[in-house]
């Protein structure tokens, strides 16, 4: 198939790598174009502008970082695509804008599909990735092989938005791991227990999960240099709760982890890792130990 | 050895078998004599009281709820117990309960050893349980086979005290888990979008777990017939956060918790199973949905 594909950081290089690799005809287009360097020396065509990328492929990926990026992208694509030809995008967006960019493709016979991933950039290297994806199912037929390229689990959750809906519960399911994972971390401390025969006990447990496999050792190790940098989960946690508070519904334990996600932020730690949350907790000394 | 086992229950029960078919000499005593025939059937003595037992015995095990009936079996075996002679309690109660009857029994010269295990009925039955234990390390010699016959994980975290403070933080995680859970689920159905996908889907990723396995199944399925009933994470968490306290440690996605956890008690779902933690949040129907 041609395929296009847009925003190659972490995560998109190696998925469009693997779309290569698949024999799929790859034409990419970059802000700084010295980012596609290492796919056009594997043999991807370059494309002057994402409408001349449009112009050329029926289906073209998007993985940017939020709503604004990917809005303005689909401006410039929605008046070259050609009708039955699909804006494929992985960005993690708010559902209302996936929703809003479907209906208003719908109007010039294009789909867009929403199809948020999960498991960072060492997934998106062994594509082994998590895919949730929202759009007519009808879709599922042009969509599953490139879908296979990329990832091990892949979910057709329902509708346009609903695979960002399925994005929103991921980041409030991991993320309040994490901050699950400090708090225990700061108790054990506290203590005097050590946190790292702590992490080794639970995750033997009930207790067990990839967060404490992965975040609760960084914390053991007191190593706060990036995976996902914090402010893209502080981003993607602004976009759960203003999709809480559409529906309509309370998330108390959600609540309370953008507080912590803010109070990272407001300690100028957001371009490191997430774990960083433990570092907001032992800033809160009681008063009768300062 | 010639072990003593105390707290027949649906975790007990289990474990106290697996120690029987080990080879050890295993003497029980219940409260309620009928809930020993099971082992007495197999070969298991006899105690007429805790303290018969205690003399009998050079480990006696305990199981039971909280800390008061730890403590009140303690005042029974601890003027029996011989020198040498270790009390290894399975219980879930406070740090602070264990740090002080270890005081108490180094008076005699027995070991008080707090040794909490997660897994639930179904890591017992399978011998499979997280074991994380705190007591003087040279035990280790004549505990590790006995917790061979139960468990997969054994850490030893610490001092006395020091595995109910792991015990505290696996509780801590895991609860936080089930309540991020649920909040997911009631954001996915708010949406329009089914939660078992979206279960399907996290499950695949980085928010993976085994809380996202059991719960986030029995919520899927609206099965809320209990796995532990809740009243014992509700009781567990009242720990977590008195330990908090005492350690002068913020627990704010904790606190959030114990203030859902108070709502399923006072809804009367303590008999049931904390996957009824999404119930609560669907009572909470904001005002233009009613």
């Amino acid at each position: 198939m041609n395929i296009g594909f847009i925003g190659l950081g972490g995560m998109g290089q190696p998925m469009a790598e693997h779309l290569l690799a698949a024999g799929h005809t790859l034409t990419v287009w970059a802000r700084r174009p010295a980012s596609a360097d290492f796919l056009l020396e594997r043999g991807a065509r370059w494309a002057e502008s994402p409408a001349a990328m449009a112009r050329a492929c029926e289906i073209v990926c998007t993985n940017v970082t939020g709503s604004a990026d990917v809005e303005s992208l689909a401006a410039q694509l929605i008046t070259a695509l050609k009708p039955g030809s699909v804006h494929l995008d992985f960005s993690t967006i708010a559902p209302q804008a996936a929703r809003e960019l479907s209906r208003r493709y719908a109007e010039k016979g294009v789909d867009f599909v929403d199809a948020p991933v999960s498991g960072g950039t060492a997934g998106a290297r062994a594509a082994t990735l998590a895919i949730m994806w929202g759009g007519k199912s009808a879709l599922a037929e042009r969509l599953d092989p490139l879908f296979a390229c990329l990832g091990k689990t892949i979910v057709h959750a329902g509708a346009s938005g609903a695979g960002q809906v399925a994005k929103a519960c991921n980041q409030l399911v991991m993320v309040a791991a994490i901050e699950a994972t400090a708090e225990a971390a700061r108790l054990a401390a506290a203590a005097g227990v050590d946190f790292a025969k702590v992490r080794q006990a639970l995750q033997g447990g009930s207790a067990g999960s990839r967060v404490l496999e992965f975040f609760g050792a960084k914390m053991a190790a007191r190593d706060f240099a990036p995976g996902v940098v914090a402010r893209l989960h502080h981003k993607d946690f602004v976009m759960v709760m203003a999709e809480a508070t559409r529906q309509g519904v309370p998330l108390p334990v959600g609540a309370t982890v953008m507080q912590q996600l803010d109070g990272l932020m407001a300690a100028g730690w957001g371009t490191e890792d997430t774990s960083r949350l433990l570092c907001v907790l032992e800033r809160a000394r009681p008063a009768h130990l300062i």
